[in-house]
């Protein structure tokens, strides 16, 4: 698909190390919500995720200034960097909110927001390799449409969550912390739908 | 302004509907606000204007993708198009906002910002074709002012608006609910004003 | 470090007086919420502050648009002075809130966020003239490190103030005030943040 030289494949490694961290926070967050013990340890984890997660990033970012020629472009490699990062960043800060927040209870939107989490992220982590070839552009964007369909859904979850907080009759701190919640859950959803677009953007053109 | 040729002037054709896009949802924003009846039929208006909006925006990333010279920086228009999508996405958002909190009557300062951002918008929508003669730069740079002003505006019209909140002995779920929807609206005018910038900097940068 | 040619060193001078506003701003903070009196005037100052900001904003990305070969990457440049800005906008939208919302004591966290960022500016101020000559790139590396731990320590303060405000019996009314303004200042050490992280980048290209 890109001419690659062996010292620019680096960057496919590095994207897909940073897909295998959100995929493996998705996964965190989900099991945290669905279970809902031990959660010191559980935010615990989730953090080392994240710090894993700024390690890649900090690599590719290092890697694409001591690079002159790269297979994509540069601000390609930088979007698709930020954005891969941002996804666990905004599941750590959401765990984070659960935790200081002293949440008792988890909701089921917020399970259901998880869930889209671990679904556009493994179909992130698939796509990656299949960047490496051309031959692969076809598969590639049937996979971006996927992850088109999971923000879509992370949408409609969060449009319903609202409207069930602020009409379930609760406190309004209780409506506060979840809002809060709910909408960093579905910034990440956003931010798995960026990854797509910048993929997209880099099928179009190099094919 | 732009040497432009054919195949490039699509390119303002894009940005032109785009900018007709902001316009016709920041009428119908304006009368859902005033009329406050038929809200989901209203709505079901302004989402198939946003998604109209998404259309536009998606063929001018193609374009751009596929186009090797462009009249005016990648970047510019990258960015240019991207801001120009918000400003729907945000008025979209906000309608969203009022249907799903079941708000019962409409604010003063929700009308008032609508009333920036038909105002604002028209302004786009004058500004663009402008942009295609470099005689009009001068005049171009009028309507950057103006839109300018009406980011002032806005800005003063949510910070009076959340005083009011804030001081009025409401109920606290409905201050989340109007400060959320204020905040949306006013970022709507922000990115007009971001439409606004980039095209003071393609203007500078090609007189 | 770059070979700067006496057009493009001014750059620099803007970007110096750029981090001299935010300083500015950040000490004007600091001393609104540790006296807490004369609020009208102290906001004023604030605005004037964050004015004198956006003139030197304005002023650099006019020079960009005008120089063709600029000793640092015109994205970079570009970044910067958009980030250097954001930490004057946010410090003035925080004081703003405070007095919009008739915020009748500070608390805490509020001083220890405005300390960060006094420190954080202090540190950028400088940091921008060491930047001008390749040998300071360690001293340089130093100093972002420094930002770093602020922004980290910014975070840490954050969450202690969200947990401590849903904690505290509080109205809900003063959370939702007092959360919008932490939550103002703690974006403010993100965007030094960002600001260390251009530069760090600009080091390792240009060394």
């Amino acid at each position: 698909m890109f001419r690659l030289i062996p010292q620019e494949l680096v960057f496919f490694d590095l994207f897909g190390r940073q897909a295998d961290v959100a995929h493996r926070g998705a996964k965190e967050l989900l099991a945290l919500l669905e279970e809902f013990d031990h959660l010191p340890e559980r935010a615990k984890r989730m953090k080392d995720i994240e710090h894993e997660g700024d390690t890649v990033t900090h690599e590719v970012i290092e890697k694409l200034n001591r690079t002159f020629i790269t297979p994509i472009d540069r601000e390609d490699i930088h979007e698709l960097a930020c954005r891969l990062d941002d996804i666990a960043d905004l599941m750590d800060t959401a765990v984070n909110r659960i935790v200081l927040y002293k949440v008792t209870a988890p909701i089921e939107p917020a399970k259901a927001l998880a869930r889209c989490l671990v679904h556009a992220t493994a179909v992130i982590l698939e796509m990656l390799p299949a960047m490496r070839n051309m031959k692969n552009a076809d598969r590639v964007r049937t996979l971006c449409r996927d992850v088109h369909t999971q923000e879509n859904e992370g949408d409609r979850i969060e449009q319903a969550a609202l409207a069930a907080l602020f009409e379930g009759g609760h406190d309004p701190l209780y409506v506060l912390k979840w809002k809060n919640i709910i909408e960093e859950l579905e910034s990440a959803t956003d931010r798995c739908e960026d990854v797509a677009n910048v993929i997209e953007g880099i099928v179009l053109k190099n094919v």
